[in-house]
């Protein structure tokens, strides 16, 4: 069901609405009645005839009309009848501030869960429990507990701490900027985030949509509609509890470097979601997106009356990928025209400081037409003849002139020198910051988000595979009664989604090892193969760059030996003889399963760069072909791949393509629990990737 | 000199103060005056009588009594004639307002290096030229362009840039900060960063130095004053320009890692002095080591009304290592004596949303004493009962309570809710922050700065080494016309300052190569021996692994064909023949030349750590040797070094060694101009470190 009623509800009935100031029944009341709300109000309570002038009803069924939305205030024990009831009267929409729910412990989570039940029976849709409630400044109505109406705006704000919420209310009235929707998530024991982003989608009210968010319910649906609604307008997200908590005992290696902040790290890129780190980033990122129209790309001049701040933008500009372009000729021989001597021409322009409104403006003017510009940021010092508020209204000026081409910021620097530039600027839309560096960093924000606005959106790529011999596998593995695959079995998955492995085979005896030997040649890898022996290298199972018979017929040998004495239980298939695969970089590539958002897959170069650089990169699958580039561009180590040192260049391309496999392979199979290619030998430009060992655990 | 009459001076002359408002010369004569300034003022105007009431005086040589300070705001081109009467007059101390100095050009700069020679010539202190002044509010006397005084303070600021000084100050009085001495330091033609730190040490009205910094004057006076004065109180810095720019022609590795941005990381670092990013960082840092406190370690309780504000503050501890320490039994137990069961009891303390001032404080009041705690940050965040100016007073009574024993600060979200309270909170030196984030951010950096206090300051070591040996190979080479030092030259440089090298010989024939085979046993190296070869992989003059006679033989002509093909022109002396080290991490260490600060030492792994990832670390010369340990605890490979995957820790202790050596013969020949040991072996623990290949340039 549309969130179309819940807020913008035609009436609305406060189930617990109290007589005694103070009580939130008596607050949520007045909220809805200050609101300017133009349809029907109707408190529910049995034991008041009349709440500030409005005819209180024993019960939501005595309700003359239809009720839209339902805000529920009484004691949480309560709560189910008064659902039950709203059911009756066919309320669509409910709101539960009441706590008492999952955040209490065994008993409200149960309480919580028939909630949850009632809510899917009666096909109602709740907001809550325990929380703030809503509030749109549009409609308008202020169904929530925050004491004040936010400002009329165009930012959406979606909190999951009703704390913060009001914390963040306060500090928007204060600083002039202007909310669309509240929404106080609670327990969210039906509406979701993801549900109100995709309201949100269509709302034209709503240009920017923000939140908090300490979890996401759905993962997998919060990125696909996340990514739907990123399209057309940001959101910008603050998540907290990064910390690294959630100690799973994990066995494999991307195990132990992936983990719930991984995970969204990588949902957010892949939903083109912009992350803020703090509140106060927020704030800057989402008013300058509401205000300001995008940059085109990633040019940026300065303008200044002083070298400092100059300085100080220039040097977050290279730390963040920004150009300073060099400006036209004609462009610099105008601003000569009028600008002083000692004045700098060119980017970051010093107009000095002794400038005068008119000398910005005029610099201004002049700027704004040349082509090598994407974006502008105005710097000034609070100087002997400054004029912060004059240059402010000039700014303005240029700014309506420009009709959304380029974005202009603003830095005035300083305190009640530059107040009423600052107060004139906020009024008009510019955002001004109180340090270059906040400026830019906002501008580098929209810049990217821009350019994720004009990727072009490819389809997921499917591969020709073989799902039923993966499935025979698993089928037999979990007969077998285990859950780790053997290695011929792991091979045989690899063989089936077409990845390419060593050729090799199992040889139970010294003559089938040499025979194979004669057939492939030497150099020869040589690996136990028992389904009980995980990490090989552990108890001597490997022996690499075998170069001759007699190498081959102790290295089998003492293969056997190692394991026998190191784990005299493991049942003991052979020993595998595989090619040697050489001139390659080894690379690893993983799956984990994160409770969240489920299979991730991590890429990096093996060895110590995953073990102890921690080099890797994240993506939930499925993913596209440009996530797969993204992911491997990621990796610090990226230059070894692309031919460091006089080295040839490795063959990305076939990375690319068994990400893709493998994405391809945990999407359909949501049973794999685990799985690790390390290596993955990744040979010369056109030369292929070829999987050197693999590790499967699937799901009981 | 010292400083003192400047700062503090009893008289003061204005040379150029002007009859007319808005010119410079009048403002500063107003700026004396109102001041609160008590001593003489003398303005010199030969064409007024007298302005605002004070007699002008033609001549400095006519004030009737001593002038202490004069300063000076007639036109450049007139400032050296005043500087002359200046010093007829006897006077000390002189501030050089005027612009048109090296500022403007090459003719600026001629006058600049005559007022430099004047300067020494009379013995007389110049602030500027081209600078805003100076004010001192405790002396008091405001000589400076600024049209305010500062509010008085314990803070200290001084600027490199005259307009952001201006703008800070405006910041500081609109934020109520104090400002004990604010100094503009204009061209800095005498009076530096420098001069300013040494003079503040002992200054008692001022806790805490802050600076807005572009460049450093003289780096190792800078760090020698810098690292005695940070052991009494901070010193703040700001220090912008750190754009990669300067691509100097470098030739080492070293050297293409290098750069003035890492010179200024390193020698911070050394100095003890606390680096701000932004000039808000400056502001946050500052106050709170004014106002607060240093905590005695790196425990930190969090006491909240609200869980998100918690999780967002735990999220940064955890970035930096803070901890959030288990609270005492005890502690606990009385803090559920009267905190409601649903309270968190444990560290973040969740006090619940409906806590009133009462409860904050209790709770404060039970938590100084838990011997665990090294600092305290209340979050708050106006929810419906919340009484912001009430726990404000509660946190203030405490704070008071507590004697300076432990530093507590606050994070009131918000806006209007929480303002009176944060108004409270300001004006009783609590420091407050916007966001949970700012809080512990400022933490951290205290805690850095106490870590720094304590440190132990231990005498630099000194090798008994052999410097005429070193001294004579570079006169040899000079004698020759020669930079490089050739294989064999350095060699004798690392051995006459006891670096351990390879056994080695260099053979013009297979014959000598074969003997010292026999005597010094295989595996061998082979390297091209000659002046004219830098990089000897690049001609094919390197063969490793060299495992018998008949490998030698080849490997010798292989490398003289190959040398003669690709460098004909290339004297060579013959084939150096080394031992082979085995068992062993590959690091680098290298020398290069910084022009601000001399000789930096660079550490890191070898090969495609130092390559790819530029995971180095760099220390200005002399270094102590908790530098040369921390230096290498700080690239990110350590863990490699420490033994990584089952492999023996390497031996650390060498590689500490050895940096010093290296630091001892930079600082003994400051000609060395480029410098790498490139590989330096560093084998197991306890079995030294050797110098695989090593490459010296001396300056001409």
């Amino acid at each position: 069901m549309s969130l179309e009623k819940f807020f913008c509800p035609d009436s609305v009935a406060i189930i617990g609405a109290a007589r005694d100031e103070g009580k939130v029944g008596h607050t949520i009341l007045e909220s809805v009645m200050n609101s300017g709300f133009k349809g029907s109000i109707y408190p529910i309570n049995p034991k008041a005839d009349e709440i500030h002038g409005i005819k209180c009803l024993k019960s939501i069924l005595d309700a003359p009309g239809d009720v839209d939305l339902a805000i529920i205030v009484i004691p949480g024990q309560f709560v189910l009848s008064a659902i039950d009831d709203c059911a009756k009267k066919n309320v669509k929409a409910a709101i539960v501030i009441s706590a008492g729910f999952k955040e209490t412990g065994a008993e409200g989570a149960k309480l919580e869960q028939e909630l949850f039940e009632k809510a899917k029976k009666y096909n109602m849709r709740i907001l809550g429990p325990n929380c703030l409630g809503m509030s749109n400044t549009t409609c308008p109505v202020n169904a929530s507990f925050s004491p004040e109406m936010p400002d009329d705006g165009v930012i959406a704000f979606i909190s999951q701490s009703g704390a913060l919420g009001t914390a963040v209310l306060d500090w928007a009235k204060l600083a002039k900027i202007g909310i669309s929707k509240f929404v106080s998530l609670g327990n969210k024991v039906d509406i979701s985030e993801t549900d109100v982003f995709e309201y949100l989608e269509d709302d034209d009210s709503c240009k920017v949509i923000t939140a908090y968010l300490e979890a996401v319910s759905d993962g997998q649906r919060f990125i696909d509609v996340s990514k739907k609604v990123t399209k057309k307008k940001p959101i910008v997200v603050v998540k907290s509890g990064n910390t690294s908590a959630g100690a799973k005992a994990v066995s494999s290696h991307t195990g132990s470097l992936a983990g719930s902040s991984k995970a969204y790290e990588a949902a957010f890129k892949q939903a083109g979601i912009i992350r803020a780190k703090t509140i106060r980033n927020l704030f800057d990122y989402s008013t300058a997106l509401a205000y300001q129209p995008l940059p085109k790309g990633r040019n940026l001049v300065l303008i200044t009356n002083a070298g400092g701040p100059g300085i100080m933008a220039t040097d977050v500009c290279e730390e963040n990928n920004i150009n300073l372009p060099a400006l036209e000729k004609e462009t610099v021989e105008k601003l000569k025209e009028f600008l002083p001597a000692a004045a700098n021409f060119h980017n970051p322009i010093d107009v000095l400081g002794d400038a005068l409104a008119d000398r910005y403006k005029k610099a201004l003017e002049i700027i704004i037409k040349d082509k090598n510009v994407d974006a502008i940021i105005v710097l000034l010092t609070p100087q002997a003849m400054t004029q912060a508020y004059e240059t402010a209204v000039g700014i303005v000026e240029v700014a309506n002139k420009l009709n959304g081409e380029i974005p202009i910021f603003t830095c005035f620097m300083g305190g009640k020198a530059v107040k009423d530039g600052v107060d004139y600027l906020t009024d008009h839309k510019i955002p001004n910051f109180d340090i270059p560096e906040g400026a830019v960093n906002t501008l580098r924000v929209m810049m990217n988000y821009h350019e994720w606005l004009v990727k072009k959106d490819v389809k997921i790529k499917e591969f020709d595979v073989d799902k039923k011999a993966v499935k025979s596998i698993f089928d037999s593995c979990r007969k077998a009664k285990r859950l780790e695959l053997g290695e011929n079995e792991s091979r045989l998955v690899l063989e089936a989604y077409k990845i390419r492995i060593p050729q090799a085979v199992t040889a139970k005896d010294i003559k089938t090892a040499k025979e194979f030997a004669e057939k492939v040649g030497y150099p020869l890898v040589l690996k136990i193969d028992s389904p009980d022996i995980l990490h090989k290298t552990d108890v001597g199972g490997i022996k690499v760059g075998i170069k001759n018979d007699a190498e081959l017929e102790a290295g089998f040998n003492e293969i056997i030996n190692n394991v026998k004495s190191k784990k005299p239980q493991a049942d003991i298939r052979g020993i595998s003889i595989q090619e040697m695969i050489q001139d390659k970089q080894e690379t690893i590539i993983g799956i984990n399963k994160d409770p969240q958002f489920g299979p991730m897959i991590m890429f990096g170069l093996g060895g110590i760069y995953v073990e102890i650089l921690k080099d890797v990169a994240f993506r939930i699958a499925p993913i596209k072909e440009s996530d797969a580039r993204e992911m491997i561009e990621e990796i610090k180590t990226i230059k070894l791949l692309k031919g460091a040192r006089g080295a040839k260049p490795s063959d990305i391309n076939s990375i690319v393509e068994i990400i893709l496999k493998i994405s391809q392979l945990v999407t359909d199979f949501p049973d794999i629990m685990e799985m690790d290619i390390n290596p993955l030998f990744v040979k010369a430009e056109g030369s292929g990737s070829i999987a050197g060992d693999v590790r499967i655990r699937i799901a009981k």
